[in-house]
């Protein structure tokens, strides 16, 4: 069986043979650089894992695979232009070292790119894949545009949260291993079953990912403790804070948002006590939980060998006990 | 045989009827915006025009022609706000009536929405039409990088012009009929005559699009003369112009670009001068008229029924003849 750190260096192989035009320069150079930027390539590595599972030999997966990644970055792009975020991974992104026209187009054509790339399969199983990668590709948008809206709002609630990140972030999980089984001819139905796990896990992933934000180890974390709570971002943690509070703590939480006038390091200990004091780590981990273990369920009456099954549960509990 | 005219209709009418997401609003209105307004949609209708003409119900190809609106309409979002161009159509563009941030990932939305409507034709079409879509997609980005290049170079050739306004506009029009072909059954080998038909047809159509912003007649063209020297386009007309000047001409020329002390009035009339003086209008209809033989050349050896050619003969001769 192919193991999610194999099909992960087949990807950063692949990538690097990927033939992107030469010219317009301007227009493809932008592509070549996101790509070669790094990045954990999870996405790709659990289209060939999906195939492999079901049976299939990786290698009919590996185009749209790669389109997947390509979409992906596609969207890092888009949304990086559209925060304005000036870094990542470590390197100025694409409208910083070029400009914002640059990062529209070059968007765009990546866009099309990964059209191609994941038509680039079996016949047999074109029509599935386009229809799923389409209406998960529409799905990212809408996510996005809830998560721009969300940030100016104060009424979120946990429920348009989770549908939001279940939108921006779990449907491309899901779709990749949706994809890999369809790929393999897993037929529709099995194909929907490890999608709905993976969509359960890119669920209890973000909300990993937002609880790491406030409660990680600082030196096994790597990034600064306390961001998401300096750039007043509405996390799972927050909005449940708001909810839990009562008169008193939401008084003083409402103080610290978006408290531009407060020191840094007090807005991020104030918060961190009010997190404390209303038990919002322990909330955190019960959704987490809750998500993962629906994630399990449905790994449960996924029809493939108790093997694969053991490979994904594993794949899954690093994803959720990681402490970076 | 379905006529132009009969096929913009149908297109109009399906268009009403496209169902785009309610939800997120501010994600899915900017969409619905630009779709209704207007536009010749002449580019689904040639869809559907080809498709008939090769033998098969123009319904067959409705979805695809829609997708090929909807594609259309993305890039002229985007490249509004690239361009940053505040009307289109009389009514405000979507990043001045919205925001940038809207404009972009409406614009991401349209061309997913494209790409969902294009797939949906017979399952024996769908991998050449998947193809030629997506290498068209592509082509139209670079046509859109080159042209945003080249407006701030002022040694752009007149064979590189020809390809930006290939790539740009033309293969648009071009793949419009080759898909319709293919969606009819034609092979690959037809829709590709009829795509190179459509290929010149479209160079030969920009070019009179320069030539009419110079040389029209005020009244009927609407639009005021001389807006491309005004705002100091390079076009057809003023590369050629720059070529066959004299040093006295090019002296003379040199001065109006980009001229913005001078009187647009006087800038104008002044360019047109040297425009009259080196037979610029002469040597753009030349080319039009070679650009058009071509065309007609494809359309010679297409195998349909010689009714069929007429009907896309006349068609030719109302874009190269129009006044507006």
């Amino acid at each position: 069986m192919l193991t999610i750190e194999e099909a992960q260096n087949v990807i950063a192989d692949e990538l690097k043979k990927l033939q992107i035009p030469k010219e317009p320069w301007n227009l493809y150079e932008p592509v070549r650089y996101i790509l070669r930027n790094g990045g954990k390539r999870i996405r790709p590595a659990l289209v060939l894992l999906a195939c492999d599972l079901f049976g299939q030999d990786y290698r009919k997966a590996l185009y749209p695979a790669i389109g997947i990644e390509v979409f992906h970055n596609f969207t890092l792009l888009h949304d990086d232009l559209m925060d304005n975020s000036i870094v990542r991974r470590n390197s100025p992104t694409v409208h910083i070292k070029w400009d914002a026209n640059t990062a529209i187009l070059s968007g765009d054509a990546m866009s099309i790119l990964a059209n191609s790339l994941i038509s680039k399969v079996d016949p047999v199983a074109l029509v599935p894949v386009n229809r799923l990668f389409n209406k998960t590709a529409l799905e990212v948008c809408e996510g996005q545009m809830l998560d721009m809206e969300y940030s100016t709002r104060q009424d979120v609630t946990i429920s348009q949260y989770i549908n939001m990140i279940r939108l921006k972030t779990s449907v491309l999980i899901a779709a990749s291993l949706g994809l890999g089984a369809l790929i393999a001819g897993s037929g529709e139905e099995e194909s929907e079953v490890i999608y709905n796990f993976g969509l359960n896990l890119g669920i209890a992933f973000q909300l990993k990912d937002d609880l790491l934000d406030s409660f990680g180890e600082q030196e096994v974390f790597g990034k600064k403790i306390g961001n998401d709570i300096l750039t007043n971002k509405r996390t799972f943690l927050l909005i449940k804070a708001f909810e839990k509070a009562g008169e008193e703590d939401r008084a003083e939480l409402k103080k610290y948002f978006p408290g531009e006038e407060i020191n840094p390091e007090k807005k991020i200990q104030g918060v961190l006590q009010i997190f404390d004091k209303l038990g919002i780590r322990k909330e955190t981990e019960n959704e987490i939980a809750s998500y993962y273990n629906k994630a399990l369920g449905f790994l449960k009456v996924l029809k493939i060998d108790e093997h694969g099954k053991k490979g994904l549960e594993d794949f899954a509990n690093t994803l959720i006990n990681r402490e970076k």
